[in-house]
């Protein structure tokens, strides 16, 4: 398999835009949104022509590089992965990933069910070379900007080795997402002590250590470093990961509700609202995780991206972007040599890369 | 080991003044803030004599029912629970617990070293018969009031019996806390179809369905259910627990910050700012953590409640209120007969409950 670098218009997208909670119009006013704000890219649209077509007619895109790809299936938020494998190969997603197989496009896009994309990756454009389990990854609103987060629900459970193949990955992301040449990597633990936490983190933390120079580790990061921006790349299993992520949207809706509740509380404080109105709008943007929508599975040999299920046109538009962004920058021959590299040193080195999650009990 | 319960003026606390990040000074003004809200209890002080009765004599409380119990050492941050269960023996720590065992005081509160907090407890008050590890839980405040989460931090992993001992136990914390008869309880996963998770999350829900019928198992709830308020009572293992916890904590201040700098972004926000303030301060007592401060560690043989180590005199008389309450509501003769009813039936329908962590990997 080829790695397809390409830049501006010459950049191929193909958009699964059937199975989005929202339905076809949102996704397609996604499409529009991405291109009112500076996309070059061509877009293949997979899913049901007549759909598409009809919505299409209405959103004055007619001079955009937009082509249909029809598909008739559609994969729903309830079909179990290994279901969609035996009977998606019609679907709107086995369409959009198979452009990137064939080098049609350089990235898919899609909104649908994360387990059957996740599946569908690996089966179409397998793993990369040395990477046992792809990770989803996410972006992530901190103090000092952003950081990327992963796994986040591909994997319950991670060993060492994994972890270590997680923490290249999320490097070679961070890296190709903002182009800051060394983002500094942390593995997400109970404790900055060496001391705390499995055995395995400790592990992958040695191995990184001992086997990855180039590699700006920084150690452990504690649940709340997330939020404050402590590191550019947070490694942690997809169980963990999953668990924090949540939290932390529940935790924003939580304090949404007491703010709104406050700022209505009284006649004074509504009068107070109103002015300062425009700014808590600008706090809600970037809080507005449409914003930081679209996160590529790692670990494939060929770029997906995975757009939130329940994504607006907002959300799409960034998605789409995103996808546009690292075609420039493909980094899956960088996560393949790297990858070789530290395991590699890991094993000259005699450190324990094999050493299996269960015998890791504490 | 005897029970006691006691209600009122009756009740005895002791309390370990020293090894608090902020000193002796906080946490005896913690002491006058306790008896200022209401607090009926007697309290025996213990560390160090010349240092308390100085502080003291400058706060006005010569007419409260307070003693003090002189305790040389102290056990510091840094100690490790080993060191501190070896050199301890003099300390203000095991001197408080010590109250605890003879029967002098019905609750020990401390703002000192967790582990070394948990190694005393152990050691002296011993586990309540049937409980494999304590627990230590945290109040999690909810859009509809508050929850208890453990595990969040006495132990990085869990075996599905544990999980259920871990429910069993914060189901009746919970209700010595709230007085609510029937708490709902759900456990910590990745997602709410009984499919997902650990196979181990997994085993703990049917051995709670089967074999826990007075208790309102609830199921699943995912990361944003426990600000939601989804469940009284979170179970997870201390691993997760703690990363949640800390990941909320961090959302909070990253959404604090954001509201401070969109609150003096401009002169009009500004003057909006000063009409919301004091909705805003409201607000604010919601999210501090000092409201919620004082959390029982639970499954010792006695009521220990641990107080933050950075606590301010409000936190500190928080904790000591909370000793209160919970010495007017013992739970722990409740926990031992639950487990071992409920490990009975679950023997009895051969559920898997002696299924180790290991052999749960997916």
């Amino acid at each position: 398999m080829t790695e397809h670098t390409a830049s501006g218009q010459d950049i191929r997208i193909a958009l699964d835009v059937m199975g989005a909670d929202k339905g076809v119009g949102e996704v397609l006013d996604g499409v529009g949104r991405a291109y009112a704000s500076g996309l070059k890219a061509k877009i293949s649209l997979h899913g049901r022509e007549d759909e598409i077509s009809s919505t299409l007619n209405g959103l004055g895109l007619s001079d955009k590089p937009i082509s249909i790809a029809h598909a008739d299936d559609v994969i729903t938020m309830n079909d179990k992965p290994t279901e969609a494998l035996r009977r998606g190969k019609k679907s709107s997603m086995w369409s959009a990933m198979a452009s990137v197989k064939s080098g049609d496009a350089h990235a898919a896009v899609s909104s649908g069910n994360t387990g059957a994309l996740m599946a569908m990756g690996v089966l179409q454009l397998r793993k990369i070379e040395g990477i046992d389990r792809p990770a989803i990854s996410c972006i992530w609103p901190t103090l000092r900007g952003r950081c990327v987060v992963l796994d986040v629900g591909a994997n319950v459970e991670a060993t060492a080795k994994q972890l270590v193949q997680f923490a290249i990955m999320g490097e070679a992301y961070f890296r190709a997402l903002t182009e800051k040449e060394k983002p500094s990597v942390s593995l997400l633990n109970v404790g900055s002590e060496d001391l705390k936490g499995h055995d395995l983190i400790r592990t992958a933390a040695t191995i990184l250590k001992e086997a990855d120079h180039e590699m700006n580790f920084t150690g452990f990061v504690e649940g709340n470093g997330i939020s404050l921006g402590e590191a550019d790349v947070v490694v942690t299993d997809g169980f963990t990961g999953n668990v924090s992520l949540k939290t932390a949207e529940g935790t924003a809706r939580l304090i949404g509700s007491w703010l709104k509740e406050a700022l209505t509380s009284n006649i004074v404080s509504k009068m107070g609202a109103l002015l300062v109105k425009p700014s808590l709008e600008e706090m809600r943007a970037k809080m507005n995780p449409s914003n930081s929508n679209g996160a590529p599975l790692l670990g494939l040999n060929g770029l997906v991206i995975k757009s939130h299920g329940g994504s607006d046109a907002e959300g799409v538009a960034a998605a789409i972007k995103t996808a546009e962004t690292l075609a420039n920058h493909p980094f899956q021959d960088e996560i393949r040599r790297t990858v070789a590299k530290v395991e590699a040193r890991a094993v000259a080195k005699h450190l324990p890369l094999e050493e299996p999650a269960e015998a890791a009990a504490e």
